[in-house]
């Protein structure tokens, strides 16, 4: 059996969306347990009895705008997060779902579960949607706003295991996110990228690819700092809400456009569920010794089955144990 | 009279949509006359006589993706381009609009209508649409890859004389493009900017915007570093691209969805023309000694008169000279 430690008190809608998307979870999916960490009179107002879920009660629960996730971490061993965390340190499970505050997480991951050896720099790693249906890994996302190139192709190749493992792309290609197509192009840190990418033998490398093709890349893996990563996803985000904003403000301005929006409402809420994160589940945590799923703050619980979904996923693939061991064997080479 | 000079042979469609677009605006614009500079054969071929309209004949044209831009504005005296920026640079005509390589035309402008004493690092700023049916300047889309602070003190100004000249904007706000809207958040180069910019009395600062709402943003002006606010106009523009053609293939596949787009079209039609560059015209370059207007290379006559009208509202509102008198004023504070 899979175990999936979940912080049932992290983000928008606690605890109702976690249990709802557990209890989906262990309907679907045959070979996972889930223990929920949290309030246990909180979560057994929606928790259904069920042999394969169980609570650890978990009294503190770190806010959303923590100030000081370090701090925070360390001072309350009694927080549903912490506690969730430390059952992956101590491999009582194999992996964790939060949708708590995102430094937090990052924080108490780095302290309680750790770094996996030889990884310098973890990396957030969210999945993002494409036109063709297909999916693109897009990273990092927040862990580095600096980063060093050869930072990025330690997690480069960890998405490449990632998207040939957990999403079935048999040769995954690695696209560099900057200002143009051509070589050469970029600030000193791309061109670099650019360089060590193109001679290596870790994975295919689609070279640099312009944003304009942000939904249609020509790469399943698009890559950046984590200040420009960062920067990508929420503008992605701010237009793909402000468009949609847009259209129904623009439906709604006409009969025709009504009848339409009603006429179409099917094609349109599809349209709605490809462009969400829910779909997706979660952002991985690269780099760490044991799979961290962070889930968006508004997760509902479809959100929240996906990332548990996610997560059993990871264990079952061992995805973290191959990289671990590719890592493990570069160190070795070194020592030579 | 304004006098507008017009590369009438960059871009896509040259030269056809350059005159299309002149001949529009000589007839909606009543105080410009326009030049046109390129083939004279070619020109005539879509040109009514006006006399308001000259051509002046350019033999040579820079292909759009020349890799020597420099190389190319100092050998090519010939050039539709050369000859146009020569002929704003000389005082015979007072802006100049082109949608020749960006590159070029950045390397022509610095080399022969040269910089604003004082300047020091010009920008490339597009006007994007907001959801409410506003606009908002995007900078630096591109001139300066790396940036000091008080040279993007400069071009925030900048955008707000712009902002308050051309877009009529009262007191126009600028704000940080950022990862988080607190403060503290981002690179080094972000705080710091964030420091000189909340404590200026040259303009009101709207503090971090996250690109998450970037389409409704809470500020009138967005700035970063030209890589940063590169990558967010590419990701805008890749965004709606991609959520257009989604959109449509939701439509198209259910018979509801087909006629529910045919009932929509005005609206549709609608919605792709607000989230449109060619609304705007193009990109003014900030800092150089005289208006250049950047139009997209994919501009159609549309975007061509609305570049035109652009560079003659910034001639008439002499918003070049405003700034320019700040600059100095500043300089010689520093001298005493």
């Amino acid at each position: 059996m899979i175990k999936i430690a979940v912080d049932a008190m992290g983000g928008d809608y606690a605890p109702k969306e976690q249990v709802l998307g557990a209890m989906r979870a262990v309907k679907e999916i045959d070979d996972i347990e889930i223990i929920l960490y949290g309030k246990e009179t909180e979560i057994n107002k929606f928790l259904k009895p069920n042999k394969r879920i169980k609570i650890v009660n978990a009294d503190y629960i770190i806010p959303m705008d923590e100030k000081n996730p370090i701090g925070a971490i360390r001072r309350h061993k009694d927080a549903s997060m912490v506690m969730a965390l430390d059952s992956v340190a101590t491999k009582e499970n194999d992996a964790i779902v939060s949708s708590g505050a995102t430094q937090a997480l990052i924080a108490g991951a780095h302290i309680i579960i750790k770094r996996m050896k030889g990884f310098k720099r973890t990396a957030i790693a969210p999945v993002i949607p494409t036109i063709d249906g297909g999916q693109a890994i897009l990273l990092d996302t927040g862990a580095n706003l600096q980063i060093k190139p050869e930072h990025m192709l330690q997690q480069a190749y960890f998405a490449t295991i990632y998207a040939n493992k957990i999403l079935g792309i048999k040769n995954p290609r690695v696209g560099l996110i900057n200002i143009g197509t051509e070589k050469g192009k970029g600030r000193e840190l791309d061109q670099e990228v650019f360089e060590l990418f193109a001679n290596t033998d870790l994975f295919e490398f689609s070279g640099n690819i312009e944003p304009k093709t942000i939904l249609e890349p020509n790469c399943d893996i698009l890559i950046s700092d984590g200040f420009t990563a960062n920067i990508v996803m929420k503008t992605i985000e701010g237009t793909a809400k402000g468009m949609g904003k847009l259209l129904k403000k623009n439906l709604m301005s006409s009969f025709s456009g009504k009848i339409a929006g009603l006429l179409a409402k099917k094609n349109l809420q599809n349209f709605k569920k490809q462009m969400s994160a829910e779909e997706i589940g979660g952002a991985v945590i690269y780099g760490l010794q044991k799979p961290v799923i962070k889930a968006q703050g508004a997760s509902k619980s479809y959100g929240f089955f996906n990332g548990i979904r996610q997560a059993a996923n990871i264990v079952r693939n061992q995805v973290f144990e191959t990289v671990e061991n590719y890592i493990k064997e570069e160190s070795s080479d070194k020592d030579d």
